[in-house]
Parts: structure tokens; C-alpha cells; sequence
């Protein structure tokens, strides 16, 4: 059996020169006020131990991690149904270009770039009739996924990425003109951007996503989320659309299943075995946390736990 | 000297076969309710003798048409500064398409499809600080070269617009993430529409035109609207994207710098002659006219006017 | 009347500080060899009388400008079929792009870009059979045209081309693919490239453009060459797709149907009065004559024959 | 321990009605000929013990599964500088198209799209020198990964590819003209067409593939082929870009990394256990076999053994 403690422990030292390197995420004011220098990491198994080093109790703007619990939560309410407005093949393309978007008729990739994940919001919104149930559903499942109540979005980036949002209202309002945003633009763009603005720690990002290691079901609480292979297609999004234009790139140096957020931080899970969280703000190239993606990459290279 | 009347006769005699094919702009409910065999051409010469068959004094929508009237008098604002927003070319592209805009950074290929126009109104709401204002200003300069206070807006038709406008919301959202929207894309798009919204006949709109038949001055009144450079700029401009990607088409039937709208209407010029307007809202596949099209071919067949 | 001769004259001086601006074509090293500073400008009236400034008689490469004779002969040829063959719009974008003709299924968008002209030229492959027969054919029609036997091709030029032409094979073997050439495109192309190589003087090329100036009907002559709406359409394409991305740039400043050849040549035609041609190696940023086209704006500036 | 016999016993049945759905590549007569409604499974453990259900030994063109074998032999000669010159994220788009590659630079996104497999063809071109010699040790290299020296290509197969192969043509031309081909086209193209029309039964290709199972050595000889970081990019490409645009619904439904082929050919690897070759002619609509997915999919499903 791998010793997780011993693992962590060398990550934590082979870490510190990957943590002032990459930048942080600077197109909203309220982002780019994080400390940028640093570092959490975090695992939890299915009988509860978890494994943590860093600041695993800073919460963080999960940003598009958030994704991944709205694609889980209107797959669950609608199903394969779902599939008729948002793809489940990687994109080629940058998280927010409109291009492919106009020549696939308003119909998005995947519920990972932008385009999709405004969608799956849409269907959330259809379900759950206002903006305000709905980020609240949304809201109640991270806390109940997480077995936590504490936990809320931030105000501030909320309304500063809606200041800044020009480009998602672009995509929004484009997949209107081809009948595939039913509810009100702004109120569709506004609950996305709620969404992403909801802040995690590692610690509370691991747990949250120990179902999806477990084929949909909670290890801890026996809770079923989804169906097993309701569990298997997000992971499998994760795989193949997870990380923008670098998701081969992670799928190589990591081989797990994983989401990223500019906000820093990355979830991943080791299918039948635990979830993992990291967090670091400085971002590279591909706009994933640097050190965050290096720390897996470490993990799965010394656990011998990569899917591959 | 051509005959003006005797050649109108015969096109009133040959168009009718005409009046009847193609179909009429109904994306939005209030352009689907005119009257669709209709028809009209009015024709005005440098001394104000001027000449009319069918509903000349009917008023329709004019649309796109509105676009030569904004793009004048920004160019009178900013001259050549104007450039740096919005180009000068054609585009190859659907008058609405993004894939273009996208790739070019938020710079419209030219004023007269949508996003041009969209960055050209913009640039006038700089200018005139208000949309209120804004509009004035532009319904006025189209009193003054109609030389007709008698004109207005069509409030039905400017509010369905904007209910179905999510495709130009797009465009507008996306040139403001590219920093080429200097002011509130709800306040820019609302102009854009109540331009678009502005009815004319067909003998006020040849009025509105003559000016730039002569080098930018009235030949009535002799009020210069603007240099004869930016007259020349407005003609080549609509002689090679005035029809969208009919532009090629249309040079060579008619061969003359012309505007068409989706209400049915279309301006052309003579240059050093005469202006034109034509109207019949059916249209053809490329949204222009089909009779209004048909009319002034025949119109620079039989008089020998066409500019090749 | 306007005193030709002395416009000339000062174009002739007024040239002088363009004549060093910009860069001669170097993507072969044939085309790279030639004397950058040189200036030709020649034109021919209706009744033969020409006028001349520069080096006029000097044979340099014209390169596209021969697309407008073999459009011309296999528009005489194929008269409207060719249309499903090859568009009539202008393209906005690279003369040399293959987005556009992947998305529209290998017609390309008119017969000016090199997609173009390639299919134009496996046209007249299918009619003259052979490869020499169809160069033959051209170039025999362009040595009646301009009433000149002694015209030929750079036969260094035209390997140079081949060697580096693969971004034309890929253009050919593209539209081969669905299914818009007809014959060997190794034939095809080379037989392109023969024609892009053909020299002749800026004399020649406006005594061979002279027909188009005049419905079709060399007016010298008599000779008939095509339909007087043949050459209404070979105009009309001038215009509006003449200059590549520049062709918006173009009609503004001229004001005439031209073809520019990265050779540094340029031919204009005043319909009804006049054909014109002009040459100067050194380029614009778009690929076009930087002093021709300045003189050609001189020109029109100067006669007031702008056809705006 | 699972039963692998008893399942493939029960995949022989069930995949009956799935053998008469799809339909046979057809867009070459060689490939044509096929009878339609073939099948076989074969499975390899590490120990060399074999399971094979259906026509396990019937020799089939591999097609794109070359693309396997080409990469894994340019990544073993020239590692991480083959990057510069091909990708390594999924494409987005159609196998065979041109415009993401014009927009890239003529950079290929992945080395399992035509464009990528005929630059890794030129590189194999360049090590090799000559086409005769390349191809013989591609086949070479095959033979010894499958123990086995009875391979060969199928002449009628490579002879059909190339004289319908003009957008493979297009592909490598566009890329020589950024300087992605050092070789010659034809040479090139005349390979890379004759890499896939190797043939190959799917007892073959499962111990061809059993060396990327295992980290790069082959568990039975115990010859290592390429580094254990290697084969992991191998797998990781096949994952996510292993079935053109249909690579993310292969994840999901299968769970492993592999890649198809036109023949009708699909390997697989299950990491550190299996390699699993599948055989059936008939095709889905992104041109993978449909019996053959599902035969993967039934398999991971009874066994458990997918990724996710």
C-alpha cells in the first residue's frame, strides 16, 4: 500500500520552486488581490481519513470547478436529455471562443468551456424557475456533497466577473439567437457567474468530490448522487475537456480525471480509490494553477496511481 | 438625354411578374405584417425635378439603409479616426457572423454589416453622450438631407427588434470584450435598433441620398454634409459591401453604389446625376429586394447608366 | 477635355517619393532579382492615340493580372455555367486561404483569389485538352488582345513558382477533393503558373485591356471578344474582388475596375474612354504596387474619372 | 479474478445484432470489397495466454492503427523535439480538415489526425532517408512488437488510398507550405498511405499492442521499446484523441485508452493488465467500427476493467 503521508511530505518540499513561477488570474480586480504565493493540497480516501498539507482550510474562488457540480446536477434531473444542447467532445479550441460555437448552430463542446456550462446553468434555471432557487439548489448539493454547511460564494468577484463578463454574455446571447438559452440572458449569466464565485477550501473540494471516485455514491454517507454511469461520463468529461487546450497535456502529466479554476485551485479523483484537491493562484500558460498541476503530476508519478 | 419617364413607364410594365416572388422579412412579427406587393421608385436629379411610379409616398421600414446615414455623419465626426474601429472591405462572410469579428479582434470588416454598424452608433453615443440625444441627432440629419421634417420612427418595430436581437447583443458583447464598444451595450444596441427602425418613403429617401450623388453638397440646397473624399468613401463603400454577400451580384446587374434594407428598400446613386430609391418588400436569398433589385437593373439597362 | 499628357507629367513627378517606398515580392527568387525602383504608367484611348511615361516598354512578370484573361476566355467559353464552378463575391480574406474554401465545399469565392483562378484554368484545361494547348490558347489570346505577336513567358519565373507553389497544390488537390477539378492537378497548376509567368509591358497591357474598357469590342479592331455583359461582369469582379484584401482600399482611392499582379504591374479600365496600366515592383503591405497604385489615385484625382 | 473467457463467450452473443448495423468505408474501392459482416475479438494477458472469439486470424487493412506504430517509433527516435512539429490536445474538428491546421501554422494538434500522422511520416522519412526504407522499418518494427514476422501491406489497398487521396495531398502540401515537410510530398504521402494499408488479423494486433500495457516493455520478451514516460503519452494521446471526433463518447462508453482504424479495426489497452484488438467492418458515423465499440464497451462493462 502507497504511504499518502510520506507522498505529501515530498511534494511539499519538491513543490516550493514551482510556487513563484506562473501568474495569477488578473482579468477581474477582485482576483487578482489573492496572495499568489500559496499552496494547499489535500486527499481524502472512503473511510474518511484525509491527508492534507498547506493551507487547506483558505477558502478560494472555485471558479470553473463549480462545472462540475452543475453538468452533475442537471445530468442527474435531466438525464441523456441533456446531451440535445450541450456536446461531451473537447473543443480544439480556446474555453471561450465563439467560433465553433456558430458553426455547430449554438450547440456548445462540452459542459466544461464557458458556452457549455452557461447552458447547463440554463437547464438548472428552467428546473428550478428563479435565479435565486436556483443558485440556492446549487449551493445546497456542494454543501451536502461536501457533508458542510459552511460554505458560501463571494459577493465582491461575483459582481466584478459580471462587470467584466462582456464575452460570456456574448456567448450567452449567441446561443440564445439559436433557441439554446431558454431563460432571461442576464439571469442565466448572472447564476453562472454566482456559481463560480463560490469559495472552497482543498479540504471541503476533496470531499466534495469523493461520489465521482465512487461511482456516484458517497463512501462516507452511502448517499447515491447519480447513477454509476452518470459518474463515469464526468469523469470521463473531466478526462478528455477538463483543462481547456491543455487537457491532453494534463491527461499526460497527471492521468486522472480533473477540473481546474483560474481561481487556482484543481479537483481530481483516482477512480475506486480517494479525491484530491489543490490550490495555488499562479496559473500557467493554459490558465491552470502551475504548482497545482505539478503537485499531481508528483502524486501520480509517486503513487503509481495515474489511470495510464 | 435619356428619357427618365418613358424608362420608368416600361419598368412599371416589366416588373410586375416580379412582385410577386421572393418572401418577406418575418424574424420579427412587425416587418411580417406589410403589405408584400408592394412597389415603388422614385428617382431625383441635381435640379430637383423628380420622378415616381407606385407607392411613393408609402412609408416603410428602412432598416439597413439607416446604416449609410450613421456611417456618414460618424465619418463626419471622425474622419479617418473612424478607421481604427471599423474597416473598409468587404466581407465574405453573412452580414451577422461572429467567426469573422472573433478573429479580427472586435474590429468589424465594415460599416455596413451589423457589428460595423453596431461600433459606428457607438461612436456616435461618445459623441452625443445620451441615447436620447443621440438618435435626435441622427433623425435630424436625416430631416436636413431629406430636407423634410416629416419623418420618424417606428416604435412597434424598433421594440419587436429588440426582442428578437440577441444574435446583435452577441456582437455587440463581444467587440466590448475586445474594448471596441466604448459605451453601455444595452444603450448602444437600443440606438442601433431605432435607427434600423426610422420610415421613409421612397421619395424621401432618393432626397435623403443626393448629396452624395455630388460630392457630399446638396445640389438643391448647396449644403455641404460632408467633404467630397468622404462622400467618395461612403460610394465605394457601398458599391463593394453594400449588399452583403450579394455585393458581387449587385455591382454587376446594377452596377451603381447602393444600400438595401430588409424592410424592402433600397438607395443607390448616380454619381454626378442622380439618386434613386426602390421598394417591394419581398425578398431575394441574399435579403435584398428582389423586384427593388430587378428595377434598377433595369433602370442602368435601359438608360446606359451603370458605372462599368 | 482633359490634357492627358500633362496629367502624366505630373504624376510623373509627383511619383518620385513613392517610388522607394515598400518591398519587392521575394517569396521566389526569380521575382527577386528584378530592379525595384523602376516606374511605368502607360495609357490608350478609344482611337489608339496612347500615352506613355517611364520605362513603358519594360516586360516584367504579371502574375494575377492574367487571371482577368483567362476568366475572360473561359467566361467566353463556359458563359454562366462557370458560376457553379466559381463564385462572384469578394472573399475577405488572404488571396491564398483555405477556411473559406474548406466550409463552402471547394468552390471558390470568385476568379481573382488563386482558388479562383485554378479552377478557371482546369476549365479551359477541359477545353483545350492538352496542357500546351491550353497555354497556347491563352497566350494566343492575349497576343490578338493586344495586337501584339510578340509576347511570351519567363521560363524562370515559372519553375521558381513551381518549386515553391505548394501551397497552390494544396489549394488544387483541396478542391480536387471535392470534386471541382477535372484534370491532373500537377497539370493544372503548372499550367497556372505559365500563365502568372507571362511578361509584357505596361504598353501591352493597356492596349490588351482596351476591349473591356468598351462592352467586349476592341474598339481599334472591331473584334468582338465577349458579350458586352461578359465584360460588364469581368469589370464588376475587378471591382469589387480585384485587390485582394484590399479591394474596399482600392475602389476608395481609384475609383476603376483593376487587377494588380505581385509582379508590381496593375491594369485600370475607364469604361467607355480608356484602358490603362502601370508598373512598379515595390509593394504594399497587401501585395499590391505601392506607386502604381498611387499613381492610378493621382490619375483619377487629377481627370476626375473616378467612377464615384 | 475475472473470467475473461465466460465474458467473451457472452459478448459473442450479444453482439450479434450490432454486426448488420453501419456501414463499410467505402470512399476507396479496395476497401469496398470487405465482407461486411466480420467479426472477432482477441485479448493478451502478460503471461501470454491468449482469448479470441470470432475470425481472430483474418488479416484486415489497419489503417489509422498505423498511426499507433508511427508515433511510438518518431517519439522513440526523436522525443519531446517531435513536439515542435505536432501537437498534443484533441483536434475538435473532422480527422481530415484544413482550417484548424491553417490557423496553427500548419502544426498538426495531435499525431493521430491524418495532418499529424503525415508529419510523423516525414520525420520518419528524414531518419530513414529514403520511402523504401522508412516503410520497411515501420513494417519491421511491427513485426518484432508482435513477435511475429508474417505481416505485410495489402498493394491494392495503398494503390486505391493514393489515387483518391487529394485531401491527404492538400494536408501535406498546406504543411510544406509552413515548413512542416521536409521531405517530399509524394514521398511522404506514398508512405504514410502505405503504412495503413498494412494488414493484420486482430490476434496480431493485440500482441502488437501488449508492449504499451506494460510501460514499454513487452511482458513476454521483455524487450523494452520505448521509455515508460513514453507510453504513457502513447496512451494518453490514444485516450483522448484516439477517435477523431467521437473521442470523449469512447472514453465514456469504453474506458480505455485505444484507437480505430477505417478497416474496421480498434485497439485497446487495459494499463498494466491487457491489450485487446477488435475486428468488424461496418462503421458508426464518425467512421469507428460499431460492433467493435461495442464489443470494447461490453467488455470494460462486465469486467470492470474501465479506467474511469
Amino acid at each position: 500500500m502507497i504511504n499518502i503521508e510520506a507522498i505529501l511530505n515530498e511534494i511539499q518540499e519538491e513543490i516550493q520552486p514551482y510556487l513563484y513561477q506562473g501568474n495569477i488570474a488578473n482579468y477581474i480586480p477582485a482576483l487578482a488581490k489573492v496572495n499568489p504565493d500559496q499552496f494547499a493540497m489535500s486527499i481524502i480516501l472512503f473511510d474518511g481519513s484525509s491527508y492534507n498539507i498547506g493551507c487547506c482550510d483558505t477558502k478560494f474562488s472555485i471558479q470553473s470547478i463549480s462545472k462540475v457540480f452543475t453538468f452533475t446536477k442537471s445530468l442527474n434531473i435531466y438525464s441523456k436529455e441533456l446531451y440535445k444542447r450541450v456536446g461531451k467532445e473537447p473543443s480544439g479550441n480556446p474555453f471561450n471562443s465563439l467560433v465553433q460555437l456558430e458553426y455547430e448552430k449554438g450547440i456548445p463542446r462540452n459542459p466544461f468551456i464557458n458556452a457549455g456550462a452557461i447552458v447547463v446553468t440554463d437547464t438548472l434555471l428552467s428546473h428550478y424557475k428563479s435565479k435565486d432557487n436556483t443558485f440556492d439548489n446549487v449551493l445546497n448539493f456542494i454543501k451536502n456533497i461536501s457533508d458542510n454547511q459552511n460554505i458560501s460564494f463571494d459577493k465582491e468577484v461575483c459582481e466584478s466577473e459580471y462587470e467584466h463578463g462582456f464575452r460570456n454574455l456574448a456567448l450567452a446571447n449567441l446561443m440564445k439567437s439559436f433557441g439554446n438559452i431558454d431563460n432571461c440572458v442576464e439571469d442565466v449569466v448572472k447564476t453562472y457567474f454566482k456559481n463560480c464565485s463560490i469559495a472552497m477550501s482543498t479540504k471541503e473540494l476533496a470531499r466534495a468530490m469523493l461520489f465521482l471516485a465512487n461511482h456516484g455514491v458517497d463512501p462516507i454517507t452511502n448517499h447515491q448522487y447519480i447513477t454509476s454511469s452518470q459518474a463515469k461520463r464526468v469523469n470521463s468529461v473531466m478526462l478528455t475537456c477538463g483543462h481547456y487546450d491543455a487537457s491532453g497535456e494534463f491527461a499526460f502529466h497527471v492521468g486522472l480525471p480533473g477540473k481546474s479554476g483560474v481561481g487556482g485551485g484543481i479537483v481530481a479523483v483516482v477512480p475506486k480509490i480517494m479525491s484530491i484537491a489543490v490550490f495555488s493562484p499562479r496559473l500557467n500558460s493554459w490558465g491552470n494553477s502551475l504548482a497545482g498541476t505539478k503537485a499531481l503530476e508528483l502524486f501520480t508519478t509517486k503513487s503509481g496511481l495515474s489511470i495510464f
